[in-house]
């Protein structure tokens, strides 16, 4: 069973949320990558728990690069980067153990692992694991920026409460800036306003409430990408999937586009001066025709479950007693996944991304790159 | 760029619409399997063209096994199978290539492949190439029906027609079989009737029309998948993007819980007499929590586009003018490409069902299989 | 369980000796190879069985390429070419199931798929499956020659006949070609006649006997591979030991080195006008340095161990009867399975190295290959 | 490029050897396995440095395990353990950087990483590399042993200083346990002092020796790996090839069996009351035919070259300067590298021979195991 997600450039997630440490491993990296921790730490802390609107538990979250850097440069060899935990309440998990939480992994880990799963804080089943994911995409978003390739998500609607989508041929570059300063990852006052009473009112009636997140990746050159399961949709698919709590993923029109005609979703062609030297008129498609991107940006939203620990009692069983039982989840939990999601998508999105860049050439040069040779004396020339 | 599906079942699709043959190569099928090549042609034949509501070309697409069985019974090595292309127009393809047409992969293919990819009959990017995948998710299928696990897809949508949803508890059996007797793959006569006209006035349009297709997955055990990239639901999603027009995937309440409460879409767990002890009373999470089964029914709903090769005039460009012009598709296409795409859904998840089943252990048993060895001696004592 | 060989360049090899076909599915290959059939062919004869020195079958073995080809050029899918079956002699296979031949994996394998292998001719693991590597090995051979990069084999010996060495800095260009001219694949006439009479007196003695093969790849750019599991030699041991028959693989001066002295086997650096801009003045290391090529010539050995099927009488089990038995194997084979396995190993070479090439790249560039645009509309524009 | 070993058990290697940590991340480790941490401190510490025949460098080793344990015990979630970096003397690097070490990988990764790759202790070439893959294989020993499988390797020679070779058909147990009770891992009185010698006049010349290891792995079931690329015998010489410094793998006679005819070299098979009710009368194969175990033990040998670094002076060039120049290594190495390879062969056996045995079964079983669950059940009504 693969925990690694990539190709050519593999992401290892590891850690449970009350082990020593969670982490990740990150091979395959390119060797010459100036990487800002500080700006990483950013990153990585838009996810961390706090605030009005989330969980109240602290996680400074300050990832620790124990290799794969050399004076702060990434050396060639796979990096790995840990974050210690260090707020475990401890306590007599056995205990929790017993009354599996309604659509919560309890009780399939149980019987995946035949008991023997980490089941404190929600082991390795927790949404912590997206700590580490934050890290290894924050590294691969620098990689992209420094290539003209931006990451942005935000928070298309949360219940009922929507934010405007994004514009699918891009130039939101204000709007996503202003995300950053409100108190949720949104394009307009309005948005924030309405979602953060959304939320405010599902944890004061010890509920959650579900949320979709819009994703755009802007800057792909065209050309990326294959057909089947070589498509980039398939391999964002997958890992998008793999953030806790996703229950759907589409792209461009996405569902929509099953109520509409081929003449309504299709994307014209038109001359362009950019490569391909053609730019579709419009991007129904999300960027992506025939598993390749078409040098139009790459849209996709995620919906995301209300969050499932609640403190309104639920049925569950005891799985001691083999009996019917009550369960009212205590604790600090975030009533809306969604809000740390969000820069979860990005990461998975800047991981997916880079790993196309760093396939093997569809078309194979003619003249090998004996310039390596060369660069290598060059550097030590000077 | 890998081109295959599965880690432990591993399906290697290979062919172009006009090449020689298409097919597909089977690594990691369990020996000592029968397989019924009749039943297997039934269900390949689901797919096949024909019809008033589907494309006129004619394509038997017979399954040839070139090898992994013997006697009809798997023998452990990679199974192969082709079907030959034998209705192919000859004409000059070279044309064909000028004007790329719109929400198709002609054009980022052209860009990928700096020109050399075979653009007869859309190549490796036709609908065609999904008579191997159906190939290969039809021996899945028996396999899996030999030990309780059954999968059906039908058309949920067509454009705004609508047939009736699955029960997520499962149960649809008679409705299921009756699918098969009717035009379209519905539960329905009603759904029958109504996507029937919306197809066909979409066919007299010269326009086309998008769906939504509905699988369930029966009879899986409890406990198999994992968190994060383990998840089954992962695993899923990458293969169902796979098929070419699938724009979106989602499972259980899908993007519907986005809207919802927790309390609304939890499943709470009762004692039950099946395993694991413990079955959900509702099924909204479909059949995967935490990215393993639960031992409910596993729901997943894909988006397909509609058809983008219409009669309808659209924009493009002539790649040899480098200038914009107009394309109005001729030839034989289908108006609503999901309609064969329903068997293809089931193959996919049958595929995707038995790489779980056919995963590690998650718990290794401290009696090793030498029974292996006896087994070997007792098929010859006979 | 993987039956792949390959992570970029990805080459699964299908059949049994007596089903339908036999073949492979090349991956990843890129496109824009104009592949000559011909020559193919050419090349894969060398493996194939007939002359006086080898088993007495007729096998054509003429590949056909199913896909992956356009106008005999890669258009970037999946190449299959197939061989078909053709002249198995029917038999009742039952029978040989009873007595499984000493040092084959008759036995084990009746282990492995409890009876269900497809025992006619051994099988999937007939020595004939190494007519595939020889396919997909032949193409990528072309695609290294355009690219300067040549690989060539011979028998360094067979029992206690030696073939001369072949110069570890490369330069034995007349002795590879005159090896062609032989009747067996060597550098010198002396050799020819030694093996010969080696290999002749075995076959009268109804016995078989073992031999090195030893493979030289001239012209891999210095600076590919890497540290660990990311070797290029332990990425050729791999494909290597796959060839049925190899009981050992060695890199430059291999078990040599094991009596050598650090002072005797290390190759100092000078000063070269070539890349990297030095060169080592020796080859001991065989082209690979901490798992990377040095730009020296990659030099390796396989040890071949003699045929397992003689006529001579051995010692066996009756599995029908449970009890011990004589087993004297009638029937056509060759007494000295290297010489055919000449031109695999060579081929087993070809996609080890193509795969190298095809690795991502370990730095990334800063400017992305947006020239692949331009060159799309550049072709068209002729 | 994978910088991982295993296809079920996948470990990943990380660290430099003056980075601030080395370590590695094992996924697919079956749930509930004890783990004994002194054991496994006891296993790592025959390979950490010190002793008169070794370098002086002090390195305690001591594997800090972040994840993956609960109480001790696997949970099925990945275990990653690391080891700090502390011993690094600070220097100025970027001097070392310019005179690279014949034989080493110093100008290949210039080259390779463009003159990005750590180059402080050797980096990620480091033989300090093999302490996190000792972690690994030390966990999978244990997991083995508990089900009857034996892994051991000794010195077979040094230079021309020779031990006893290993009975093929097993049964050394007291010489293999006396081998840990000797100065060199030898099992022999007589080798150890040969060996020592050896190596102590190798130091004392300020030369260095190589060394061939031998390794038994006793306790395989019969019945587990396949043709081609399938074998165990490719899987175990990848995994070798990747120890730095091994230069040849060889199974069984090895080369040995080159010279030799097919009845010197054929394994006779006879009844037995052991699985799979055959055995081998005598075990030149090394416990492998056709890829797949025979219930043999498994038997290989490694060759390791001399130590590149050696303090007596040779050529090399100065990378600043572009001019070749002379260079004796100094500083702490040492003479024999194969000394604290042993058990590093052992690790590498070990996570082959675990990776094996998580296989997907070659044979589905009919009723799948629902067990699990009543197991999960069970277990908590205690």
């Amino acid at each position: 069973m693969n925990t690694t997600f990539g190709e050519n450039l593999r992401t290892t997630v590891f850690g449970q949320s009350h082990a020593e440490a969670i982490g990740c491993t990150i091979e395959g990296l390119p060797a010459g990558e100036a990487i800002d921790l500080a700006e990483l730490a950013a990153f990585t802390a838009r996810r961390a728990p706090g605030g009005r609107l989330a969980t109240q538990r602290k996680e400074p979250d300050i990832p620790e690069v124990l290799c794969g850097l050399l004076d702060g440069v990434t050396c060639g060899a796979p990096l790995t980067a840990i974050i210690r935990n260090t707020n475990q309440r401890s306590q007599d998990y056995r205990a929790i153990a017993d009354l599996p939480r309604p659509s919560h992994a309890d009780l399939p880990a149980q019987v995946r692992y035949q008991g023997h799963q980490d089941v404190r804080g929600g082991g390795a089943f927790s949404g912590r694991l997206t700590a580490p994911i934050t890290i290894a995409g924050g590294i691969a978003l620098q990689i992209l920026a420094r290539r003209g390739i931006r990451i942005a998500a935000h928070l298309l609607s949360v219940g009922d409460a929507e934010d405007r989508p994004l514009n699918p041929m891009g130039e939101d570059e204000e709007a996503l800036k202003s995300r950053l300063t409100r108190e949720l990852p949104v394009l307009t006052d309005e948005a924030d306003k309405a979602m953060g009473e959304t939320i405010a009112a599902a944890r004061k009636a010890g509920d959650s409430v579900g949320a979709v997140v819009e994703c755009i990746i802007e800057g792909m050159p065209a050309g990326l990408g294959g057909p089947l399961f070589e498509g980039f949709d398939g391999k964002l698919a997958f890992g998008l999937m793999g953030i806790p709590g996703v229950k759907g993923v589409e792209f461009g029109t996405g569902f929509a586009c099953a109520r509409m005609k081929g003449s309504e979703n299709n994307d014209p062609w038109r001359v362009s001066d950019l490569p391909p030297g053609a730019a579709p008129v419009t991007n129904r498609a999300g960027g992506i025709a025939g598993g390749i991107t078409t040098a139009a940006p790459v849209i996709f939203r995620i919906a995301m479950k209300p969050t499932p620990s609640i403190a309104l009692a639920q049925e569950t069983i005891s799985l001691e007693r083999g009996e019917n039982a009550e369960l009212g989840v205590r604790g600090r939990h975030d009533p809306c996944i969604a809000v740390r999601a969000v820069p979860v998508a990005e990461a998975v999105a800047a991981l997916a991304a880079l790993d196309l860049l760093l396939d093997s050439p569809a078309v194979l040069p003619n003249e090998l790159p004996r310039a390596w040779a060369s660069c290598a004396l060059e550097k030590n020339a000077k």
